[in-house]
């Protein structure tokens, strides 16, 4: 048998693991994260993140089912379902619980290759469903690059992996602070439209088939003042209801399937 | 003192307003929910609901306060905080749980005083989170009904109400079969839009100016065979990411939206 097995929870390397799982702190500080499940696993090999171990329960995935995702055999280690317990977020899951090495997303490093970019950007996030359904939104209109700005936390909590349903690895992305992202976007000529009520034109009367970022704040606290200065200009979804109120990712699926639709999906 | 007051989370009445809270099985048999907090509260009187009793809990909301709803101080009742942390769902809301009667929502009961209404329809939603967010988004939208079709529970979840941010009391609501849903909508000569694969057309390219229904299906199921058997025709979001996969409520967002802009938001 060429991997390694491991039974007890108590070993210090599973123990670490679990601790990768609950605390942003320690994936910072490793640079490490879990993913758990196939569909995600597979999803972040083809973004070309790096898998250093891949860890299996064979009641539930044969090691034979490994052998798809191309990953040594040394890495590869076999655990008792008391571990997988311990490990696993979902208990629903096909026995599959990767350690992989965190990307970097400092936005120095975002490269984008289209000259007329449609980028997403939500500042300060807080849900990870909201960050989730962002993400899917993002991969489905194949934006060129997700941007959060001042992030609450690491974008590899397992809660936003499981609501991106694997868009977290299939999206360009960058975070950095506000003002970093700004001086980003400026540097880059693209335009800045901030969902903001101040002066604001109806989002549909907006032309975004220029290079267009399109900027979300929080439903509590809307968007800092740093992006309402640098806005192009700001834009509002009309609200005709009795309560001014939307869910954050469902107005970021509005503005941005706008963009496409004036861009012809194209 | 006017009102009555409850000290003992043991007490008869309040052993049975846990159960309306935790059981949909016993809102649908007394035709009574919960309502918790002020702004909540505030709509459901908007919206003409029924108060039978209003519980508040003096450290956190004064009888006073109470006075702003209208409702007669013989439905007052003042609660201890052990009785207050038993009902309440949420900890830090304002001290107010008020017992309302639900509203029969039944499609037949439904009046449309638009001639040209614009409708969103739901199959089988299970998520209170989307539920709710569907519900902000058609009061967003100010659509003329949003209809609920096989629905899993009834509208009067607590997590419905608070994902809602009250959206439940403020939109045109109706819930049914599909079959007899579709039955109305075809009766009232409303076009069916269903999001659904089949011979589609990409939703931006279809006229939703006229009389209009756009339903919606569950994410992993999609909408049942009734629906798009009954269509008048499919539409699609062009999805051109990695994974064929977006969030219900931001795709009804998406659609109801499109409808709006074409119909200039009037």
């Amino acid at each position: 048998m060429a991997h390694k097995t491991i039974s007890s929870s108590q070993n210090q390397f599973i123990k670490h693991l679990v601790v990768l799982k609950e605390k942003s702190r320690e994936r910072k500080k490793s640079g490490l994260f879990l993913i758990e499940g196939q569909r995600e696993l597979s999803l972040a090999i083809k973004g070309n993140y790096e898998i250093e171990t891949l860890l299996f329960y064979p009641e539930l995935c044969s090691e034979t089912q490994l052998n798809d995702f191309k990953i040594s055999q040394l890495k590869h280690i076999e655990i008792s379902k008391e571990v997988f317990q311990k490990l696993a977020y979902r208990q629903t899951t096909e026995g599959i619980i990767a350690v992989a090495k965190a990307k970097r997303h400092t936005i120095s490093d975002l490269h984008l290759s289209s000259k007329n970019p449609l980028i997403l950007v939500a500042e300060a996030p807080e849900k990870p469903g909201n960050i989730g359904a962002l993400l899917r939104t993002a991969d489905a209109a194949n934006v060129d690059a997700v941007i959060i700005a001042n992030p609450k936390s690491d974008l590899y909590n397992p809660n936003i992996i499981r609501s991106s349903v694997g868009c977290v690895f299939t999206n360009t992305l960058a975070s950095g602070t506000s003002e970093d992202i700004i001086a980003f976007l400026k540097s880059a000529k693209i335009n800045i439209y901030c969902a903001a009520l101040q002066d604001a034109v109806n989002y549909h009367q907006q032309d975004f088939t220029q290079a267009t970022a399109i900027v979300v704040g929080t439903e509590a606290e809307g968007l800092s003042d740093a992006w309402r200065e640098a806005a192009t200009q700001n834009i509002i979804i009309p609200m005709q209801g009795q309560i001014d109120s939307m869910n954050v990712s469902v107005a970021a699926g509005i503005l941005v399937f706008e963009a496409k639709r004036q861009r012809n999906f194209k």
